[in-house]
């Protein structure tokens, strides 16, 4: 009977029953909940939309839905008391059940009691009962409630809390409550980390005496305003109190085992869904078993990157205003243009604004709160999804700890939000100005990619919210507000990657420079294991592992941009910048191993060992015997020096080219990232054009993709210019590397470097005119004859062209020509001591320096037969590994060499060591600052110092290991 | 008896007589228009606010104001019927008048006639009757007005218009008009540049018709809607036509005589201020004429820039709503933080923003049209003072002619403006969707300083409005808005006094430019005025002109720069950017100048004369001669040719080297401008702090300031290197001049340059060790000797220190010069005819150059008594106009020249055209692109081709003068 007459009960109830089922079924399913998309204009005819379920339900007999839409009227020709529309007997005093009457009726169609007695009509569990009942006002009787002294209100008695909690459960028919209001609600305090301030609730007494207007209306707003009160308070209740949670809670556990709507389990029937189930720990399961039933796209026919967050609006008084898109009017409380605000509902853009609100503005534009319930819209056309997104009250207070500021297995996910809560901080009524207003000062939404999808799914985004309370002092307080969208993806898989190829080529690094440290000490003679070998291994491996790691993040940032600009279905998500560490410090790492590696090699180069064999003899003589000494007649012509002052100065020229030019690289780098806009390649979002108009939204860089952007502009433009200069300008324009070579032929001077003790480079330049000391004409004739291939050929063998040579000496020669080095270089130590003596001391320099020219050319010229040498190729592999086989024990060897690896103790020669490290100076100095312009100039700056120093060093170096004056190093 | 009853009419009328004189005083005196600014609340209780005149006006005897403030009412106590509180007889139809009545009263006190009569209470001029007539309706009568048939309206003869034109002017009682405005607001048609749109005005219709009701509340109230209807009929009016505005007019025209409002004489009594005098033409004096009594100051302790609009708003009712500060929610249409948005109130920033709207969203945000008052706040606590701003619709119509788009003198001013106006647009009800909405697409607020002002005097501000016109197809059709603040002053003067300084500084350029042609003339022996003196003269003038324009536009940039960023009262306000046209094409000019003038240097560089003359005599011979010919004793040993190439070699590499490093000036100018922020100096707000924050507003560039900071920072870093290195750098680490000539000594060879026929350099270089083709230890020995002073000085008159020398030859040396040099570089013209004779072909130019070093070297040792020279001192004036006063005639002279001006002939020597030339690329570049990394990349490039260019070819013309090859250039 009353199952008829009640028909939102009776749907209510039963269809629970069904759905509980199909709820767990669903959890067994892990199907995501989602609910169709209904507005109140969706409903029919003889429909009403229920705003606690935001469905269409229909009208019990008799009825039809309102104009609003928002509940059930009698139809016409039904003549009606009240709201319900045929009732044989009475009307329940909620107008929404008929029930008989004991006596009586009233004109509403109600029933009467007898002055003084108050009417009942449900029993202990809220069901209507059978007959009402005229009870006696009796304030002291145990039962369910008492009229009070006047017999116009109940009375509660507070100490039996258990009595009116069966009251309201349910319906949430707070009716009469406003005496008891007050005692409850006194509690409701506002909490925050930063204030406790006690707000004596006025207002609260307020809305819940409003309650008792309200509920003549509907029990449904009833249930959302109590709901919105508790979210006025954060979500937050303990056990230990009553409050608006705490009361909502006591309902809605009581309401669990009954009913369900909409399929989801945490929703109970005709309240509004505050928490993900009655107790924290639910977090997990919502957020990462079931993904979103759509997949976003960045490009192609499919593209879908546009995501639409809808909010069912209610109002403080539990009513249901509208559907409303989230973004611009609602959620994004900073003023910016509309085509900004729109970025943030752009899947893959990482959307962050930030601004300062005055608390007027804020008073002016939310006089009252506004509630919303927000859901992500799953399309779908007429049958539109929507999917409730969880949230997550940073403020929230579980039996007064901070939960929510835990870990996530403690995470205690709720619904349901507000932006600027006015009217909760009012002390004595509604008109005062409030003490305290609380603005929701941060609300992130994250959405978390599937692992290993290809499809773009996501599981269902977070909202978290962070409130915050403002201490109204005066009107101009200023508070700031933020809005966030994020993306994140689980990064664990790919830094797994990360770290075994670190490994791996870590572990091939270690090998290789274990190969270098021997190659070095069989080049300089020892195979003693010292602490010397330990060092040199660190540094070879400080290279080497600079290699690894400056390989591996270039990989990585190379990597992000192409798979997260480029794809096409969502599969990956950038990092976020607190998972970009790593990174950062591997690049770190990168750098210093670097630096070490490059400051080792400048070490090396520039105390090289060099000497300039001059082979010309005095004309006089006609034996082509080396001089030993020109001076000792003085009546010839002596051997002109300046031939060797021409080589010597070329030589200090050529220290520091490069195979690319450095600063065109910066400039080139700095035009492509900051004129063409590479550097927007870098932004947090998934387009690729590289012109950004100033009137969209500009999300924040992404140091992954910043560091692979410009390092991988860095690393191209770089080989562009090395093959241009060694392919294109080499052969057409100039090649300082084979002209030095040339100049030494025809300057008949060979050059003769040791980088180590018995490893070197030997220019092989013995004129084949056999003079080269002659005046212009007969230099001219000479290159002609050349030119015409009238005379031999330059080779160090007869009959071959090549010049260059890596000698491996035996230990003997090598520690022959340190000794004579020795007595050269040693220039001064003596000078030091008093300026008089510097100029009597060079004498033995000279000499020794007449020796060496004398030694080396004898050597060269097999004259001394317990020093002799070989010559052959060199194999493949020993290229590769840069190590030789053969140990050169009886005689030397001399390497053909083709490619001129004598630069090696060269800027020219290391070109790779010397772009990396830029690559690296340019990208850290980027990465500290974020500033392109910065890291040129810096960049720019650090070339020219070293190059300077480089160039000092090696010229001092130069002019001490040769005896040419530094004053011809010009 | 009337005027007791009657206290407007009685104040209004008196008030106008006394402020009809008061006006005419205010325009002799030349005081701007300012009324005190009074708020509803500011009234006092015997007093309303009228909000016609925007004033307190005292109220009626036995009247009190009304809640609002707006009216007044009956003292409580004071009987009443109706409005009016004391009639002894009847009370008019509007409420606001006593009559006699010639019958009964009704109920509410008004005079009561029989049925089917009309009552009539008013004259033809408007004027209460004495006694009310009951008069019958009659539609043929002539009269005033006659009751229709029915009885319950009146109809107005539309061909007398005057008749219905007298009724409205007294008080704009626009009752009974609903039949009337029908064919009268059917011409109300919206009138645009792009869209001609009759909209039939169902809606304006409407309107007229809650005139009927409105006329009940207050005339005032009518008043203000009907210029309201004019407003948004864009001020437009024709004398043709009857519309709003020219009903308007009409009645305004009417009360001219009778009334004015505030002293002010184009508002009158009553009625809202929408024109500036009832014909255009008024434009100059009220722009003009009277600075705005406050002055702007940008720092110090009067530091006064933010200046404050207000606005009175009134609903398209003609109700008075608020007073409301202009910005944010109300002008500003754009979305924008609140930080942004306050800079357009800050005096001196150029504020401009615009945006794209959404239909839709204009709907939502403005529901009907608001009519903005707007004055400028001129402080002063309680007796604020506000200053009407007198505003410009472009759109304006005044007899079918724009006149406000034409020049100022026909400009027709106006107040009041509306921002969107989505109801006229509605065609039948008010609840329809509107066929086209009208939105103020521009809004902008001018202020112009007085001139030659110390204190920071403006003009009243003009306020310019331009409304669009959308079309409606749907509600997503977007439109744009803008909103800006400009600043502008008189730019003639400071124009004037550009072309001033462009005249005389061009004028002195002249005579310079024909000194330098004179002394050119003079350097290559010639006298005769022919065509290539001309083009020379075009060519000295181009790069002395250039270096005026440079001069002053430098001066002018840097003017504004300090002038306007660091004044204290507003003195001066930046050009426009339409007025910085000419300034822009100053710097076309100097830059096309410039690189006139350096492409012409860079010519002459490359064909300069040059020749190595090497004193090394064979060891063999011991006399002191300059050796002839090496070759003709093949025993003893040639003179090497190696020094040669080596100070060949060296001149090569300092032909492009400079007083700067280029790059580093680049990468310096870069780093100042973005990374240290000196760019925002050039942005057009008063403020120099560098580095700003990206929450506030930034306003546009100025290209003045851009070129200023651009090229001040250029010179003064560019300065700053020069004096590093000529100072710092050429003392303690190299100087490459220095060690060129210091080579030219050691290696025995003398420089001799010619960069005219007859004037050029010559470097002393002969050694004081008679021989320099000597090995290493004699070459150490020598030196030191002569660190020791052991040996002759280097000079070339002895005793002397001087080796380098200005030459300027006599006419007979230079032919014979010439003669020996065109047998040297006539090379390549017979080897190209048959490479065979290539072979042979090269001996004469070695015999060439033999006899040219033959004869430069005898010439020097004074050989040739008919090609002697003296050495001599220059004068300093000589040095300062670069010309010299002697003429060569008998000797050539040799000038002492310790300032190694030879390196006039490389890049050395032309820094300051270098570093100007390098200043405009920049900034033209910057200018056209507004992007200073572009420039500097630009500039950079630039400057590497021109040094790739002037390096090769002046290595070309090295090689083909001194015959050394190519292939030892390296």
């Amino acid at each position: 009977m009353a199952t008829e007459t009640l028909p939102f009960l009776v749907i209510r109830h039963k269809v629970p029953v069904t759905l509980f089922i199909l709820m767990y079924i669903d959890l067994l399913w892990c199907q995501p909940f989602t609910i169709p998309f209904r507005t109140p204009s969706d409903c029919g005819a003889e429909e009403f939309f229920d705003i606690s379920s935001l469905s269409c339900v229909r009208c019990g007999p008799n009825q039809r839905r309102s104009t609003t839409g928002l509940s059930c009227v009698c139809q016409s020709y039904v003549s009606s008391y009240s709201v319900l529309c045929f009732c044989l007997q009475g009307v329940t005093k909620d107008g929404f059940g008929c029930i008989r009457c004991p006596g009586s009726l009233n004109n509403d169609g109600k029933c009467q009691c007898p002055p003084g007695d108050v009417l009942v009509e449900r029993g202990l569990n809220g069901t209507l009962l059978e007959e009402a009942r005229c009870e006696t006002c009796d304030e002291d009787s145990p039962a369910l409630s008492v009229p009070n002294r006047n017999g116009d209100r109940y009375i509660f008695c507070l100490n039996k809390i258990c009595l009116f909690e069966e009251i309201y459960i349910t319906h949430c028919t707070l009716n009469e409550m406003d005496d008891f209001a007050v005692p409850l609600l006194h509690r409701n305090q506002i909490k925050s980390n930063q204030i406790t301030f006690i707000v004596t609730s006025h207002v609260q007494v307020h809305w819940y005496s409003t309650f008792v207007f309200l509920q003549g209306f509907s029990n449904l707003t009833a249930c959302q305003a109590l709901g919105n009160m508790c979210v006025m308070n954060m979500h937050s209740f303990s056990s230990a109190s009553t409050d608006a949670c705490g009361l909502f809670n006591t309902i809605s556990r009581f309401m669990g085992a009954l009913s369900s709507t909409q399929g989801i389990p945490y929703w109970r029937a005709n309240l509004p869904w505050l928490y993900y189930g009655d107790e924290p720990g639910h977090a997990s399961p919502v957020l990462q078993n079931d993904p979103v039933p759509i997949g976003f796209s960045f490009r192609g026919k499919n593209k879908n990157t546009d995501f639409r967050l809808l909010a069912a609006v209610y109002d403080v008084r539990g009513e249901f205003l509208r559907w409303e898109q989230v973004g611009g009017q609602n959620l994004q409380l900073c003023p910016q243009p509309k085509t900004k605000q729109a970025a943030a509902f752009s899947f893959g853009t990482a959307y962050k604004e930030s601004c300062v609100l005055s608390v007027a503005q804020l008073f002016a534009t939310h006089p009252e709160p506004l509630f919303y319930d927000v859901f992500l819209d799953l399309g779908g056309g007429a049958n539109t999804k929507l999917l409730p997104l969880p949230t997550l009250i940073q403020n929230q207070q579980y039996n007064g700890r901070f939960i929510n500021q835990e870990s996530m297995s403690n995470w205690y996910l709720s619904r349901r939000m507000f932006l600027v809560d006015t009217l909760s901080g009012r002390e004595k009524s509604t008109s005062s100005q409030p003490k305290v207003i609380r603005v929701a000062s941060s609300v992130k939404i994250r959405f978390q990619l599937v692992p290993r999808t290809q499809e773009g799914k996501v599981f269902p985004p977070l909202m978290t919210v962070t409130y915050t309370d403002v201490l109204i002092t005066d009107l101009n307080t200023q508070t700031v507000t933020t809005f966030a969208v994020e993306y994140e993806m689980d990064q664990s898989e790919a830094r797994l990657k990360t770290d075994i190829a670190l490994g791996v080529l870590g572990g091939v690094a270690v090998l290789y420079s274990l190969l270098k440290t021997i190659s070095w000490k069989r080049r300089i003679a020892s195979s003693l294991i010292d602490l010397e070998t330990m060092v040199k291994f660190l540094l070879f491996y400080a290279g080497d592992l600079a290699n690894v790691f400056f390989a591996v993040t270039v990989g990585t940032g190379l990597y992000w941009l192409i798979f997260y600009k480029a794809q096409q279905f969502v599969s990956v998500l950038l990092p976020l910048p607190a998972q970009e560490e790593q990174f950062v410090t591997y690049i770190g790492c990168a750098f210093a191993l670097k630096a070490v590696q490059f400051l080792h090699k400048l070490a090396l180069q520039v105390t090289v060992d060099i000497f300039l064999i001059d082979w010309e003899r005095p004309r006089t003589k006609t034996n082509r015997s080396v001089p030993v000494s020109g001076e000792s007649k003085h009546d010839t012509s002596p051997v002109s020096i300046w031939r060797t002052y021409f080589v010597a100065n070329e030589w200090n020229e050529i220290q520091t080219i490069r195979k690319i030019s450095p600063t065109f690289q910066i400039m080139a780098v700095l035009f492509f990232l900051e004129v063409l806009g590479f550097s927007n390649l870098a932004l947090r979002d998934p387009w690729s054009n590289l012109q950004r108009s100033p009137e969209e939204y500009t999300p924040s860089y992404s140091l992954t993709l910043r560091y692979g952007v410009a390092a991988t502009l860095w690393l191209c433009i770089g080989l562009l210019q090395v093959i241009f200069f060694t392919v294109f300008y080499a052969h057409f324009v100039e090649d300082k590397i084979r002209q030095f070579v040339d100049l030494c032929s025809v300057s008949n001077i060979s050059v003769f470097i040791l980088s180590y003790r018995c490893f070197g480079y030997y220019i092989h330049g013995r004129s084949v005119h056999g003079h080269a000391d002659t005046n212009m004409e007969e230099m001219n004739n000479n290159l002609r004859r050349e030119a015409e291939s009238l005379c031999a050929q330059r080779g160090l063998l007869p009959n071959t062209e090549v010049q260059t040579f890596q000698v491996s000496l035996t230990g003997r020669l090598g520690l022959q020509y340190k000794r004579i080095q020795e007595s050269i270089s040693r220039r001064n130590q003596p000078s030091r001591l008093t300026d008089a003596s510097a100029l009597s001391s060079l004498e033995p320099h000279f000499k020794a320096y007449q020796a060496m020219n004398h030694f080396l050319g004898s050597v060269i010229d097999h004259a001394h037969s317990d020093m002799d040498y070989i010559v052959k190729d060199k194999l493949m592999f020993e290229n590769v590994i840069g190590m030789e086989f053969l140990e050169p024990t009886e005689k030397s060897i001399f390497y053909n060499d083709e490619a001129h690896t004598f630069s090696n103790v060269l800027y020219y020669g290391n070109e790779a060591t010397l772009l990396i490290f830029d690559t690296l100076f340019f990208c850290v100095v980027d990465l500290g600052s974020q500033s392109f312009v910065l890291a040129a100039v810096l960049t720019y700056v650090q070339q020219v110092i070293f190059r300077f120093l480089r160039n000092s060093l090696g010229r001092k170096n130069l002019a001490n290991k040769t005896l040419v004056d530094e004053r011809f190093l010009i």
